[in-house]
């Protein structure tokens, strides 16, 4: 494999040292950064970062690309999607804007399982081209890690084929085998029943985490505990989908659990921002869902200055959030949540990275770690943020190769 | 000039009828539809449109554009834009999101007075690259008519060099000759004193329309009716920022004075809705500004079932909105103002076209309506709202004439 230099970059940008997780406001906002420098990759790592004076003269192979004009940020690392699905939502999604309530929309035959129909009736095969359209839509986004869930199948196959077909593009499989109750089951109790000795013994060879959607009409906090357990002991990292229209016990499971995060937040008051604060659970911030459904904005400053794990995330689905773009979540990060963009930057790189299970390697644009960049055309990075759905993505390079280029 | 066949279209979708400007919510969310149909362009218009089965045999030179795929959708009119201005409002961006007040950031020499220094050092060859550059990106999201507004001028040349460049760049100027009191002046009055002897004479031979922003700290009614009155005197149509943050007696003057349109309406209670509705006057709502500035939304609903004339913009500026994108107000219009996908198209074609005195020629897709068309990658063209800063757009046509394509 040649060497990649990357020379002439305008700006290198990058979450400050070496620590994963990043905290509290000042962590969260301090930036590595050199003008007018270069980034070079070798086997598909960073192998050096500096300024242009500095530079030596190469030897072997090296392609060079010339990145005058172009600020330098990590790629970026999508911690939350659902990104696995057949079908759209687009009728669902019309009659909310015309002001359909969520049980108007239910009655209609729209929600969650309207997309487990779908998924159910595309194969394997079919599954496989939604997602890699998928892929090229993040990817082009500036999204170079992606994890998504299961949960659109909630049968043995269709659950075990999304965790496959995930895995095969690249992404990092998380299975919420406890999305939502599949009609063929009488009630929640007896779906995990199911779940948990059909599914859960082969998912868990397959996926890396495991996530429940604690919410009124979806499962309780027992329901979660039992399910969360269980996945544990199976060997799988834990994370919760809480906390989206009520506070109903996901963040106290959550930290009881060690579970790596605590995904939505939009109903969390004081309480849960405090308990928190105090514990090693990530809060995962999803902006876009929230926006998508007309609903309040997660507390993210509130998190941030309390001293939060805080991340961001799409939520990519085609129900509550229709949006692979991480950029987005950043605008959104940055009026509605009270992050400024480098803590916005943090917590879709680095922190992000942390809820993957892979802040050692990516997430900085830094010697060692993966080669993960996106080059913008922009005078200044925090464009990434501030031209709200600007299409300034001129480069995205992946594991020290160019993977999409204007 | 050749004939362009756009054929094998997926869907043809436009506002229906051929009344404009439209109102209610009927008449609003009314679509002709034409599925597997083709578009046929002659001479900048729309010759034809059809079903593939009706197309007959074509005379003469015809260039063909494979539609398979494809959702057309009339050209987007951007009816409420400053995009001729040079810099940007980055820093601004980055304090407000940690925080900073309005005031503070007014301190720390930010607002539409930094914008104002910029745009004056640029000269007039500098704002004509920086407007082709905003061209371009508002093109490619699908824009095929802007207006855009002087007032980061504020003096004499750099006022009127932002009204020449607009028209050289193929926007629609208007003058907003009072968007400021720019610091030479001691106040309003003086300043008007100077703008209506001074540059209105001018002003009036370049713009198409004049406006003012009505508002706490900027002109007040009695001073924004002196400028109107003498806009209108000269010749101009007449436009209105006004109820942004405060509710200073905008509806009402734009009523009286008969003036095009009242924009932005964040807040805008009960007593305004009911005027306009039974008025003449346009409502143009902005919801990517609301967004940005994280202030709550303008009443679109309450506007679009009172039977409102309700149109749709970005705002596109350096300070409030840097968004050049229709479809993502589009995609606020659905998620945050209750406007359907059908609204809000209408919104921001036929009645964007009415705001803009273009409603006989643009704004559907119809016989005789100039060929200006958006094609999207999609099932279904209510992804344009959907697919929040979905990268959609695979071809934008422009009077006649591929102007962009992917």
């Amino acid at each position: 494999m040649a060497k990649l230099l990357i020379r002439d970059l305008a700006q290198i940008v990058s979450p400050a040292g070496t620590d994963a997780p990043l905290r509290g406001v000042a962590d969260m906002s301090a930036l590595y950064t050199q003008e007018n420098g270069y980034v070079l990759c070798e086997g598909g790592r960073v192998s050096a970062v500096g300024g242009m004076d500095d530079l030596r003269q190469l030897d072997g192979d090296v392609l060079e690309l010339n990145g005058r004009g172009l600020s330098a940020v990590p790629g970026l690392v999508d911690c939350h999607t659902h990104a696995c699905f057949a079908g759209d939502r687009v009728d669902e999604f019309s009659r909310r804007a015309a002001g359909a309530t969520y049980e108007e929309l239910h009655a209609a035959g729209g929600g969650i399982l309207s997309t487990v129909e779908a998924t159910r009736a595309a194969g394997e095969d079919g599954l496989a081209q939604a997602l890699a359209r998928h892929c090229a839509w993040m990817l082009r986004a500036g999204t170079t890690t992606f994890e998504a869930k299961s949960g659109y199948g909630l049968d043995h196959d269709t659950e075990l084929a999304q965790l496959r077909v995930v895995r095969q593009g690249g992404g990092i499989p998380t299975w919420l085998g406890a999305h939502a109750v599949p009609p063929e089951f009488p009630d929640a109790d007896a779906y995990l029943d199911f779940a948990l000795s059909d599914v859960l013994p082969e998912a868990a060879q397959l996926a890396e985490a495991a996530d429940v959607f604690l919410e009124r009409g979806a499962f309780d906090a027992t329901q979660a505990r039992r399910y969360l357990e269980a996945c544990r002991a199976a060997g799988l990292e834990l994370r919760l989908h809480a906390d989206q229209f009520t506070e109903a016990g996901g963040i106290p499971l959550a930290i009881e659990l060690g579970a790596r995060s605590v995904d939505h937040l939009e109903a969390t008051g004081h309480e849960g921002v405090r308990a928190l604060a105090g514990s090693d659970v990530a809060a995962v911030l999803l902006p876009a869902a929230a926006l998508f459904l007309g609903r309040s904005m997660p507390p993210g400053r509130a998190l941030l200055e309390a001293g939060a794990i805080v991340a961001l995330a799409t939520d990519f689905n085609p129900g509550s959030a229709f949006c692979e773009s991480v950029p987005i979540a950043m605008t959104l990060a940055c009026t509605q949540l009270g992050l400024g963009p480098a803590a916005a930057l943090a917590a879709c790189t680095v922190n992000a990275a942390h809820v993957v299970g892979r802040a050692d390697r990516l997430g900085r644009v830094s010697p060692g770690y993966i080669a993960d960049l996106v080059l913008l055309d922009a005078p200044d990075w925090r464009h990434l943020a501030y031209h709200f759905g600007g299409d300034i993505i001129s480069v995205v390079v992946k594991e020290g190769e160019v993977a999409w280029m204007r």
